[in-house]
């Protein structure tokens, strides 16, 4: 049984896609902390981020540096913060989160967006990388 | 002016050490959300993680990966969770942090340990690398 992370990167559920290359894929979280957060997945099904062997975590830390790097330029906050948990969804995620409070990265106070804000954003980062 | 944690490595303020090779210092959380909440410190003062250079940006999280590879060992827990914010202290610093649940990596909820609890986990993780 796939995750529902496996399904999105299958096409199976429709996604705002931000990156995709041979081992990872990017898209904005649907039930976003703060506008531009993005989720950061490896293709292969993992459960626990420090399961990942040594090769596949560096290149997934390498690969959200880039991703973080390009929502930094193009999304207007302090900082990205990172934060890996993953206690709902047993497929490893990386959340980048465009941060200007602690609550932005608290996963409880959560924000609205349009498709159409959606789309935009998405494309706003892919177009900065 | 240097930074708490700048201290902290200096030894100008006591910690709990975990860790410490050239490049980065790693302690107990003093007011950790879950018992054996790590912090890991580049020894370089740079306020937001993104803005590290490529090349310190890996080793950091290589270096946090090893030390969450030992506090899995060392703490009953279901997985370690790593998060960096860094709104609080203008530098870098990786949260690692023993989750069961959610609200351990919210930072709302502190626990309270004794300074021989504090020396036990600290032995106990630094005994695992």
């Amino acid at each position: 049984m796939s995750t529902i992370f496996t399904k999105i990167i299958n096409g199976e559920i429709p996604s705002y896609k931000v990156a995709e290359n041979d081992d990872f894929f990017a898209f904005l979280d649907i039930n976003p902390n703060a506008k531009g957060h993005t989720l950061v997945v490896p293709k292969k099904e993992v459960n626990r981020l420090f399961d990942l062997d040594e090769e596949l975590y560096n290149k997934l830390m390498s690969f959200s540096r880039e991703i973080a790097l390009a929502m930094k330029k193009a999304i207007s906050c302090d900082r990205i913060g990172m934060s890996v948990i993953g206690l709902e969804v047993p497929h490893v995620h990386v959340h980048l989160i465009p941060l200007n409070k602690m609550e932005d990265i608290q996963f409880m106070k959560k924000v609205t967006l349009q498709p159409a804000e959606f789309e935009a954003v998405a494309k706003a980062i892919s177009s900065n990388l």
